[in-house]
């Protein structure tokens, strides 16, 4: 059925949700709502859609789903094309290679093995370990576990297992009591909004976080712990929806140019969102990147890589499933609904009703302290300057029909699907407009 | 219908796998197999089973499967049911917390997390960080991440990303050019097989190995460089499937008394292939670990905990899915299953006939150098002296209609699903026969 708006009959968590909640079950809404969040972001062309259901009921890939296959040792038999249909078919010019994992951390610690084997092999001159090498190796000292580092950004946001967590900079409470690897890190550019009233003083900002960034590589470079790898978001997301400019994104590429690799950490802007497939695509480089890891609305999680960062030997990027196929199978649908309905153009028509809405919002009365709109497709965000008022905006929302997220300390972030039309832009900015209202 | 054994019609792979494989689609065989490696042990009741089938085709399961929900945030309606009557169900004595990841790594990465956040906490008397704490914390430094350690041992293998990686000792070319923490390495026993011909010598090696242990916790924690916790596999199974005595692990229980959590890691043996579905039962301790992590045959992967290793404060462990409930509407299943089959019984049973089959294979002519056969339920393996012939024997059960895997250098290991019936260990043991004699 065509959704004409939000049709609200209880609070939220409605009657039936507490009970369940009662007995840890959490949320069960009888509700029709507006999502604007996803599940984070991962849920890319809405809830229930035809194609996905065909999917999981066509009796032909009952094996995959009952039998999980692990992909490296036992690829099944539409593996190949499945992944030429579905990844390869929107892979980010230049990539040639794709390598499947399971979620996001995965991906990003299996780009960085990537990464670090790639630079081992440039600074040996061959792929061939010495006996001290592998000797070591096996009881993590050096030279078999050297003591290369990876440059990341405060802000920045790549997981939670121990090598993505020392990329990691948002909040303490994710990294408070881990050991880590004392790596470099480089301030991200703090703008000011909207990016084209401060242009001036944003270029000034960028170009700061830009000097530090290659003085940290040079000077890591040569104390000895070379920075094998520069990793970065396109939209720095969970750190609060911060935005850098295409510019500093180009400029950022030519400071690797000292030697790392570099990784664009697409796995929340990545899928759509922003209008193209990878927000990356909107930074207008011939060479935006050496590797582009994804999962959440791409549904497996993996990465991309320039040739060159293939493992030169089996079994060095590796583990049990490699993914699950089952994901696969679910992306090359998603793809083909995402060209036939155009949604890439709709994210970015209904991303201008949104954003537009957005600045409206900040400028009319009743003066709310909302600020610093922002984004690019639907992937946008504004600030709410007190936290307990932006928390409170986020459950009036919700009663009314509207489900949303906060991000960072004082933003909500705006992540709907790519089903979501001009028609949803509006009737969620009535929402919102009356949520505040209430306030 | 009744499996009454392997129907070979071409050498494996057949004719259209090789096409297949052309096409970088791998392997996918017209042939009837007898599969005693199942996806690296991760099939527990073996290949389309009947009531695994029936829940991917009933309806009211159609939502979790297209729309995957964020565990964490929104728990779908059957979640904490569906958590009762399947893991719960078969939680080890003692354990009333488990934890949901979605792969052996991520559950051991978060295993690892939970031990590092009790471990401060109890140095810190409080869960309350200083201000300093919180300030080091998000760039990586001293104390707010601590420099604390975890005990692993040679030939134990735990995962692939970075901080799994760090406690995994087994083969160099999954380890080497990566980045590591330099954490303390224990001895494990290299015990001689059969166990019962060598106890006095076995005891010594492991009493060897428990003194290493204890010093090694010791001197580091003398350092400052604390040992918060131990992890080890009941049997090292990527390690070359080693043993160690009950006793041995009882002792090891002991001197984690020196105030280190005790990690098992389940991910490979647990699911009920030794004939209980925790390997760790076997040891006959009231207190025998305080996290249990598990993965493979169990379909989802997480970690059991003890009461304390629960976190104070919500997302500390956390990410973005936190499993895939698809995996456990199945494995609830599963557990059905092997309760209602009677399966733990009828893998010891199994697991008899095998081993005996083993042994005979060790001393009768052909005097192939067949040796240290060893096992627990089905959970068994045999060494082949020379690398090239193990390889070989692969080959020729495969071409045999057997499918088996290696481990180490030069094992054999036996990972069958838990349908494995004693008639099939007859067949298997047969055909292995067969194969060997054409060496
Ligand atoms: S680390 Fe990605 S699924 Fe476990």
């Amino acid at each position: 059925v065509e959704f004409d708006g939000p049709c609200m009959k209880t609070e939220v968590p409605g009657p039936r949700s507490k009970i369940l909640a009662q007995q840890l079950e959490g949320i069960q809404s009888v509700n029709r709502m507006l999502d604007v969040y996803t599940q984070t972001a991962s849920i890319p062309i809405g809830y229930n859609h035809p194609a996905l259901t065909k999917v999981m009921t066509d009796p032909k890939n009952m094996g995959t789903f009952v039998n999980r296959p692990a992909l490296g040792m036992m690829p099944p038999e539409q593996f190949f094309e499945k992944l030429v249909n579905g990844l390869m078919a929107v892979a980010p010019k230049g990539f040639s290679w794709v390598q499947t994992m399971a979620c996001g951390s995965c991906s990003n610690e299996n780009a960085y093995k990537a990464i670090f084997i790639w630079y081992r092999n440039k600074m040996r001159g061959t792929s061939e370990p010495t006996p001290e090498e592998v000797r070591t190796s096996v009881i993590n000292q050096v030279p078999g576990c050297p003591d290369l580092t990876l440059l990341s950004f405060m802000g920045g946001f790549h997981g939670r297992t121990l090598g993505c967590l020392a990329t990691t900079h948002t909040k303490a409470i994710q990294k408070l009591d881990m050991p880590s690897f004392d790596w470099p890190i480089a301030p991200f550019p703090q703008l000011r909004y909207p990016l084209d009233t401060f242009k001036r003083e944003n270029a000034q900002e960028e170009a700061h976080c830009l000097e530090e960034a290659e003085d940290l590589i040079v000077k890591w470079n040569q104390k000895g712990r070379h920075v094998a790898g520069v990793v970065i978001e396109p939209i720095q997301a969970e750190g609060g929806d911060n935005h850098a400019s295409f510019d500093f994104y180009r400029k950022l590429r030519g400071i690797t140019k000292h030697g790392c690799a570099f990784l664009v950490d697409e796995v929340q802007t990545g899928g759509g969102s922003t209008g193209k497939i990878w927000a990356h695509e909107h930074w207008g480089l011939d060479d935006p990147a050496d590797i582009v890891s994804f999962s959440k609305k791409m549904l497996t999680g993996g990465y991309y890589q320039k040739d060159g960062f293939q493992t030169d030997m089996p079994f060095r990027i590796f583990n049990m499933w490699l993914g699950d196929h089952t994901k696969n199978l679910l992306l090359t649908e998603v793809i083909k609904v995402i060209k036939t309905e155009n949604l890439l153009d709709q994210a970015k028509r209904s991303g201008k009703v949104m954003l537009e809405g957005l600045y409206n919002l900040q400028v009319i009365p009743p003066p709310l302290p909302l600020s610093r709109a922002r984004g690019i497709g639907t992937f946008c965000a504004i600030d709410v300057k007190v936290e307990d008022t932006c928390n409170n905006l986020i459950l009036k929302a919700r009663n009314k029909g509207v489900v949303l997220g906060g991000c960072g300390t004082q933003s909500i972030r705006f992540r709907p699907a790519l089903v979501f039309t001009e028609h949803h832009a509006h009737l969620f900015l009535d929402i919102f407009n009356d949520a505040i209202a209430e306030l």
